[in-house]
């Protein structure tokens, strides 16, 4: 406890200060951390109404418990009782929260004030947590989590407030993978006359960019696709496994071209995107499957750009795959953070029945 | 055999024909390739001299079988023969080959002449290959391991003539790590109004960006220190491990400023940066140690890139990493291919002693 008594000192943006463990690391690599009550001067408490389970995590959990809810219920409250955050030991993934913020330290910076409801933006596996009701009104067979405790968000957080216009699980469904459209439109826009390039830019299509959105009727992918169109591409592809799928995002009329491949195999990507008007100049995976970095690199056009948001990706298949091909693409990590991302994926689904139709299937 | 024998009819430049798996995958994730000595018209076969068996790779091999040689030798043989590659099934990497062109196939693009001595710059991961020699002359206790035999080169591969004015060892040492400094350089040129940007482009430091390297006394890390200055850079900074490492790099004069920190520790490794003159605008991560994603964000500014080059960096541990820290950064994979990248990375060495120096003080 040494190291940790002379840490809470002084606080850290980081939330650094309510790390237990020997080891100086972030509170998400943490295994432990202080779940105190009483606020350091830049945090915010939220009183806790419902968790989201990621929902890799959920699903791994109720293979382990082989559907028994309260067994899964259990483990959860072991997993938070335990490390003082929801952070799944075998996926590594947590979910995010709603709630109301019931106090707010005098030196925090999120712009939040005591009754906001808020949905948590930073995922749980770095977010202290103490759930006081032992979760009695959940029966461990769904994703979302009625639950009654507290939250800490850290001087560097990020929380939104909920929108009165849309219910609220509509609200939280969107927010939950908001990262993905804001980036996928900053990435589009590069190609599109956005700036002017030179040397080290990407080229620029005189009629804007061909994007590709492998998992296109899914939640971010169907985000993506209309932020791909807001930006400026000039044709957008959904990818998706199945006829079923292609039909839904057919009807929401988000995409240009609906096509369906198995992103799993390379070269049928390839040649789907090849089909439907490609190679892309922007690929964006979207599709929590393994194995299908091959295949958006060989269906990304040579100083194209490939965008992984997937938790499934691998780095080392990326970056060897891509050096394998002799593929000249820029491979970014999907960073689920870009200011102003919430706004914008909410704004999204707002100015877009297709989009806002393939949610509410999905509710 | 049925999939193999139907592809056989046509050959993919990606080596597909040459898969034996039952699924379609590349070359590189499969469990067996054809190494059948007859080319397919876009392929080159290769006599082998010697294979360069990646670091990590060798690493886990000599530890598991506590140093004994002989074994090792044996466990290698045994890969590749059931494998028809080298590709060790615990790390996933492989290494690199030098040799002489054999036989070229008529529609080969690679610009190849029998004869020519040439490096093999794809991962020895999914290149076809048969050992006849046995390793008679290999004692298992080194990454340089002298072999006969042949590798077979696809219509989509990249190898690279071996430079008459370097020793063999000093450009395959160079040529093992050429995709960081090409890579560097490009993505610091884009903050060195080597092309002009308006939205959607990163910020532009009016003198130019600071550039921090983390492992910056390595291979990969020197080449990378020296791109950066050649792309522009208005400060260099060499992040090292201990005192050691840290006066070879002052010697060699590459870096701008040297500092120590472990980059595990993401407050000592953001703290290090911003002492030297950070935030950096570009990170460069070539650590090969697990750990080091967290650090790396911090130390960077806002608008910032992060290009991860190390094979130990976690993906999820990268995205929900920034995303947990609100950082607005761009995070590259370090893709191995750049066009021209050895040919960028040996002048790179000819022009720069201290480089040089670092590097064959490890040869």
């Amino acid at each position: 406890m040494t190291a940790a008594s002379v840490r809470t000192a002084a606080g850290d943006p980081t939330g650094l200060h309510r790390v237990l463990d020997d080891a100086t690391v972030l509170p998400q690599a943490a295994q432990h951390l202080d779940t105190r009550k009483e606020l350091w001067p830049d945090e915010v408490r939220v009183r806790v109404e419902r968790l989201n389970l990621d929902a890799a995590s959920f699903r791994q959990l109720e293979r382990k418990h082989a559907g028994h809810g309260d067994r899964v219920r259990d483990e959860v409250l072991e997993i938070i009782e335990t490390r003082g955050k929801m952070q799944n030991p075998e996926t590594g993934s947590g979910g995010m929260l709603i709630g109301t913020v019931e106090e707010v330290g005098p030196e925090s910076a999120l712009g939040l004030a005591v009754g906001d409801r808020v949905a948590t933006l930073v995922s749980l596996t770095l977010t202290p947590l103490v759930i006081e009701d032992g979760l009695a009104r959940w029966d461990g067979r769904g994703e979302q989590v009625p639950a009654d405790g507290y939250a800490i968000l850290f001087g560097r957080s990020v929380a939104a407030r909920l929108p009165d216009d849309l219910p609220h699980d509509l609200a939280l469904a969107v927010m939950d993978v908001c990262g993905a459209p804001a980036l996928t439109h900053r990435v589009v826009e590069q190609y599109t006359g956005g700036f002017e390039t030179g040397l080290g830019g990407p080229p620029q299509p005189p009629e804007g960019p061909v994007v590709a959105v492998i998992g296109g009727a899914g939640k971010s992918g169907s985000l993506s696709l209309a932020a791909a169109r807001n930006a400026g591409a000039r044709r957008t592809v959904g990818v998706v496994p199945h006829e079923r799928e292609a039909a839904l995002l057919r009807e929401a009329e988000i995409a240009d071209v609906v096509v369906v491949a198995d992103a799993r195999d390379p070269i049928a990507l390839r040649d789907a995107v090849e089909g439907a008007g490609g190679p892309a100049d922007v690929t964006i995976v979207c599709v929590d499957v393994p194995g299908c970095e091959g295949g958006a690199i060989l269906a990304t056009a040579p100083r194209g750009t490939v965008v992984f948001f997937s938790m499934a990706t691998s780095f080392s298949a990326a970056a060897l795959g891509a050096e394998g091909l002799a593929a000249d693409v820029t491979m970014l990590v999907g960073n689920g953070y870009v200011p102003s991302h919430a706004a914008y994926a909410l704004d999204v689904l707002r100015d877009n029945a297709g989009v806002r139709g393939l949610f509410e299937g999905r509710l």
